[in-house]
């Protein structure tokens, strides 16, 4: 292999771990901006037209998704003391869009302890923009038993990565 | 140094980032498969000789380690409704061998909320396959206050990586 | 773009990829340390005049941060069976100094499963030594619904990064 290939080669696998990287911490985020009320934060993950689903009717566009820092529900939250925590995620990159997989949970104080208030399967539709990557869609099912979250937690077929169907819809 | 060295370097360095985010991602895809009762997404995860010892006989051969998705306790608590979350690991890689130690916990849906079933230490050892990387063991033991989880999580010497006798055997 | 600026893009490029691995790693060796009384592991990850914040009195220098899994309360959470887990960071990296935001819990064994004896948010300022990377300044406050660990959990401006002042001072 010649200098020239060595080099394509390498800057193609330095940019597919860089994605991986992006993905990592734009999760990682997520928690913090929510419970930190800092709706400019919850803004910057998302793309323009991107949504947020987490059962009753989606937020759709990102000026709606930041506005769940105002909801009466995640008032009360964090008014008592809140960590939305994100799991690890199982991220699969193909080209500009991205699917991750994790585990979200509420924990909110109570008493002299925090008491798990959600526990939920996580599914991310994510695509490369000019300012980087940003969800696209994001639906959210709590764990209760029934199929619907456990459809979110499946490996996908790479051509369903960012289909506008969501697998329980 | 030219531009062969300089290359070298890289490519080594490269590898060695490939290698943590691909163990990352497999450590980040047992919760959903397991809780998706997914048996071949388990069966993917481990090397064709593994084993998984959470106590009691432990499961040798990827084909029995994913038939744990059928056990009566693990049904049980996809019924009732789980998450299988397991933290971000302290990954140590030598070669074609690594060490990974992180905590897992299994939460069950009870009542309006969600209970801490379980909390355990991790230890992992992999190894690089033709397929990527697998697991080769994988011991798990409840954090109860004894010492043999406790073994689990401290550091490896390097000539320790892949070691038969695992630290609590 | 010719090969030395090729090379010299990629090798910047890799070192950036490398400071946020090294970080996730550091973040990760934390809990196994603690909980397994590992006093060498917790020493190991502090710079020498690290600072460690959870309350009261903070920890000065890595002989007393380290000294912390001899702390009472800290003996009887690994008595009873304990697990300090630390969320994925959000990593934001400026040359030699870095900042990290995350959560960490504590859950403790309690009947048959694990109470959530702590919550709360991290931030982790970070610098590169010369035996890499290491915590120069910690802070950690339970999520109780009072305003200093939302301050904790906050996006910072760059030249904050390594600022003496902690936001919540």
């Amino acid at each position: 292999m010649d200098v020239d290939e060595r080099l394509g080669k390498l800057e193609a696998k330095v940019a597919e771990l860089a994605d991986h990287i992006a993905i990592l911490r734009l999760v990682a985020s997520y928690g913090p901006a929510v419970d930190g009320l800092d709706r400019d934060g919850v803004h910057a993950l998302w793309a323009e037209n991107g949504s947020y689903d987490f059962g009753g009717i989606p937020l759709v566009g990102r000026e709606a998704v930041a506005s769940l820092i105002d909801l009466d529900t995640h008032r009360g939250y964090v008014e008592a003391g809140s960590a939305h925590t994100l799991s690890l995620p199982r991220i699969d990159i193909d080209g500009d869009r991205a699917v991750a997989v994790n585990y979200s949970q509420i924990f909110v104080k109570d008493g002299s302890g925090w008491r798990v208030e959600r526990t939920s399967a996580n599914r991310w539709h994510l695509a490369r923009t000019q300012h980087g990557w940003a969800v696209d869609e994001r639906t959210n099912r709590p764990l209760d038993g029934s199929q619907p979250p456990r459809d979110l937690l499946r490996r996908h077929r790479p051509n369903e990565v960012g289909a506008a169907a969501e697998p329980n819809a």
